[in-house]
């Protein structure tokens, strides 16, 4: 079967995309509005980048009116207008339900902190909290945000944020930073409203190892 | 816990990277050297962007030299000196061996195709051909580069890529051009050599659903 991009609707490439590119870790972001008000929202096109500067991205499409979402408005340059701050939280199987009702689209002006009953907790070097509730958290600033189609629906726009902190439950990280994949117990986006766990596990060598 | 990145080597950073953000999707990436030599390598820092036009991204860091990987200088713009193009090929269960063998630092004129086996079919849009054994490829343009820190070990570049076809091997995707996940059986990336399977799946309504 061949497809050609071009002869497909936008959320018929939509969904070759989450169908295909699985399973997709989650970061829940959290960001603060020039006005003040907390703002909550789950993403999964969500990727590191390089450990020189630490360095990760995420990628909020525009919404169905080809508008920019709370949290790019919130989280882009300050001289974009933004605040220039996001941290991004991990969802474990046990916060998938209250990440997935952080989507709901608020207006502006109410929080999904309160829609979720999620904590904040305060940051330490940037002004959005962190999620309390979640075992693993990067505070970032934002370094840049590359946009492939301003103003159009699903255009994409990637932001790229070096991390300041990290920030992790007890138990979370060992002495040697090693990260225990049974207690993040982190979740995967597939396609639709489909999620993987990440509970079967298995090792693979890399190269002729 | 809470850890400063200024205050960690490269090496630990990437160890916070890799095990936080989980599970990871896998990008075997195909490309084509001037010379004519095939490329195959995974990479896992791999997400889509937009829907319109239909972009993907990967990123792949700098080498232990700070040198870039031969797929980025495989692929970068022609601009650039590279050849504009690559394709992304999703690995199955069935195909993770191959896959981290082709992470094998081989020189740049020796092919993984060779190494791993793995078939190389010819693609219709691009000069990179897919994996014939992969159950799902993206044939892609490069739009562009963007570089963290050139030249520095463990610096990030993200290759954006504009998706000019989609090929599937029968029964992936259905007429309403929803994917399979149970045909495609993806795996992802955890920390260290450690992978997860897709086959764990649960539904889970967004927002107030």
């Amino acid at each position: 079967m061949e497809l050609d991009p071009a002869e497909l609707t936008q959320p018929e490439r939509y969904k070759l995309l989450i169908g295909g590119i699985t399973p997709r870790p989650i970061a829940l972001v959290s960001t603060v509005a020039p006005s003040g008000v907390r703002n909550l929202a789950p993403f999964s096109f969500f990727a590191g980048v390089g450990s020189n500067p630490m360095t990760l991205l995420f990628c909020p499409a525009n919404n169905d009116k080809g508008e920019e979402k709370d949290t790019l408005r919130n989280c882009k340059p300050r001289h974009e207008g933004g605040t220039g701050e996001f941290v991004v939280c991990v969802v474990p199987r046990a916060l998938v339900a209250q990440a997935a009702l952080a989507a709901e689209p608020l207006p502006p002006e109410e929080s999904e902190f309160d829609l979720t009953g999620l904590t904040p907790a305060p940051s330490v070097a940037v002004a959005p909290p962190r999620v309390a509730e979640s075992p693993l958290a990067y505070e970032c600033v934002t370094e840049q945000v590359i946009r492939t189609n301003p103003g159009a629906r699903g255009g994409g726009n990637i932001v790229i944020g070096r991390v300041v902190r990290v920030h992790a439950h007890d138990g979370v990280i060992n002495d040697r930073l090693h990260i225990d994949p049974a207690v993040l117990d982190t979740v995967g986006r597939m396609g639709g409203l489909t999620y993987c766990t990440t509970r079967e596990r298995f090792e693979q060598r890399m190269g002729r190892g």
